[in-house]
């Protein structure tokens, strides 16, 4: 079934509508082709700012934006909602489930999850977080978790309710280890009556040397200050050996904790599977110069789930910028290609880097400039706004972080969703006979 | 295990932190008893705006406030997230699973949940609305309605996605009405390619002869006419008979949908059943005229779970000003009795009542006053910008309306959780082999 009308047009298919996929979308805008966007989900998520879901500063809605509504004025552009399960590169159609949709030029921008290391099993115990859906289930474990503790009348279920062990020393898990620091510290500290939620233990673990390795060393050393500040334990050079439900082992040493966070490692969504493409250990698929996957030339990988090399032969990170500026390379390759033309090759221009560590520090790596502190936290605040999508949530993240800075209260702090933990209580529902309202 | 701790005061214990208990919690902050509120849930809902939710308007944040932030000041109250599961009435306490919380006074503000007048299997195919969980499922159903239209080829299928059945005429059902007919006509209209959303077809069915029966004929009138401006489709004097996967059956008439929302019968909680009170067939006790349960004089009923006569002899309707005017009744009774004292019965002052239809206009009903149209829709935002709990959510819900308003967009269009329809598809999970990062 042929869902795509054809126009005549080359029609250019994306797969993901992260930030590379939709960067390529919204730079063919005005190009004569047909676009179509896949995504399993309705909307694009500011990853860089799910870590504030979790801890209840923001709200899902202030980073996330339906992809129908950024690529609305677009009229050579389409979006579905699907699943794609495959690609049929003899018949050149993207597979999703039972429907098939025709490309000529295919971009699989299909990102990456979380990964442990050969253990899956630890994914239980060590959630990580890449959707929105990850955000507020963690939400909900980490306030669960003191709400269980304010009850628990066995002083060593109340410590491991208060501990909080944060797998992986990049700047999610550094942005993560100092939010939830702040939020035991300041937003919850008055709220209870057993226990102080300022007692809690934050413990972030990193196997190498040290923090935020893509930073220089100095910087690195500023950020582990900083967070010791907050109260974060750091343990660098350690390595995690396992996970279960009631804590995790480092080495031989046992930390007692019911919410363990990964920010540790990732793996490449399944774009090199479905292409039988050649990938490094992590999934990704090596592309040609040119992103287009070797043997495939109509075939483009992007994102997190690409392996580019840069000018010294080191693979680009799994960052935004990386995904954008592939996506912005793309579309003009494949404008210029329907235009009967050719480019050079991808090349990546490093726009440096930033991460933050609570409320009023951070670390800020840009061209010549190296910043930490007070004045670094407020260039990642304008950065991070500046680059969230759509004036609206631009404002209401902002007036989010204005209030959470002002009152050091958590506006979003709310357990939703199920929990067994505490549905096993409930034997009963709180339904009996019905109540005739004079309706229906 | 008695976990509350005795300082020799008279215990008051409040289950459930809806308008009713919160505001019997708060009334009591000075005075020299201790009080413990018990909720199944860590937040009070605004229960009148959740249907803003469920149409994409609001962020659950936004209606939603941490208990424990409401009556963090008060140093007399603790907050215990735990699910009541009955009442001990011979040693009086509070049983909440393997927890039993002893009280001198008991307040019981479990609210009511949906019902289906004897038809429990209707609750499959026909949501209703009274928690967070529950409006953020509607949102999803709602959302995923349009996106599996789009590509929908069957045209019967596609009119079914494209119905929305609205059972229940009361304010609730007027509300929700109104909003999905906007989303549709509005903040939907220019995103899809293949549907058009502005015709969608909005029912709403009413079993009794008009819609808004506790407003005068004409405003009921006005608000039927505001709702087919908007395009929505009015049945009163209509029952349903039947719900299923596919529709709903009217008589024997059937309307094809996938989205039927269910506003129509409540039920009272377990709270009757608990004590083995006396209970009208909704559940609710029928308290003697202090708010006490007959029998159990320190065991007080108020709110959707309690029937409560008017001066005509008429039961109070399930509503926030009754459960509010209860609340602040009851804790003065409580301070009053603590000192020795009595109070005259219980009284309650009907405040008017407030409904919107849509973006810009509702019907009035306060003392004299009786108004539809545009002004009322003002007064409308007002009271509900006030009566929200919270100096940050009444600043946000305000901008998100003006947002709203001003731009017809609807900010918090996600469609998150788990959805079948669209997991069917998906035979493999975007996970390969991990890749080390140099962490952990």
């Amino acid at each position: 079934m042929n869902e795509v009308s054809h126009t005549g047009r080359p029609r250019v298919v994306i797969v993901g509508a992260g930030f590379g996929g939709l960067t390529v979308a919204k730079a063919l805008a005005d190009t004569p082709v047909d676009v179509t966007v896949i995504d399993q989900r309705n909307h694009h998520v500011f990853q860089p700012l799910l870590y504030q879901v979790a801890t209840a500063a923001l709200s899902p809605a202030d980073i996330a934006s339906p992809i129908r509504t950024i690529l609305k004025g677009q009229r050579n552009t389409s979006v579905m909602l699907a699943k794609a399960t495959g690609i049929d590169t003899d018949s050149g159609e993207v597979v999703a489930g039972d429907r098939r949709i025709p490309f000529d030029y295919l971009v699989l921008a299909t990102g990456a999850r979380h990964a442990y290391f050969g253990h899956d099993d630890w994914e239980a115990f060590a959630k990580g977080i890449k959707t929105i859906d990850d955000a507020t289930g963690l939400r909900r474990r980490i306030l669960l978790a003191f709400e269980k503790a304010e009850f628990e009348t066995d002083p060593e279920e109340r410590s491991r309710l208060l501990t909080f062990v944060v797998v992986g020393g990049g700047a999610t898990g550094v942005e993560m280890a100092g939010a939830i620091a702040e939020l035991a510290r300041e937003a919850l500290a008055a709220d209870f009556r057993s226990i102080d939620p300022t007692h809690a233990r934050i413990v972030l673990v990193e196997a190498g040397p040290r923090l935020l390795p893509v930073f220089e060393e100095h910087l690195s050393e500023a950020a582990r200050c900083s967070l010791e500040e907050l109260g974060v334990e750091v343990r660098v050079s350690t390595a995690v050996t396992g996970c279960d439900d009631a804590g995790v082992l480092l080495g031989d040493q046992r930390i007692g904790t019911r919410a363990i966070l990964w920010a540790a490692g990732v793996q490449a969504s399944l774009a090199g599977r479905w292409l039988g493409a050649e990938t490094d250990r992590a999934g990704r698929v090596r592309v040609a110069p040119d992103l287009s996957v070797p043997g495939h030339p109509q075939i483009f990988v992007i994102g997190d789930t690409a392996h580019v090399l840069d000018m010294d032969g080191k693979p680009l990170p799994g960052v935004a910028p990386v995904a954008k500026q592939e996506g912005k390379y793309l579309a003009k390759l494949i404008r210029t290609r329907v235009a009967g033309g050719d480019l050079p090759p991808f090349r990546y221009r490093d726009p440096g880097a930033l991460a933050t560590i609570g409320r009023k520090r951070a670390v800020v790596q840009f061209r010549r400039l190296r910043l930490s502190g007070y004045l670094a936290w407020w260039l990642w605040s304008l950065a991070h706004i500046y680059f969230l999508i759509g004036f609206r949530n631009r404002l209401v993240v902002a007036m989010n972080w204005a209030w959470t800075y002002v009152s050091l209260q958590r506006g979003t702090r709310l357990i939703t969703g199920s929990d067994p933990g505490l549905d096993q209580v409930a034997s009963e529902t709180a339904i009996t006979k019905p109540h005739l309202k004079g309706v229906a």
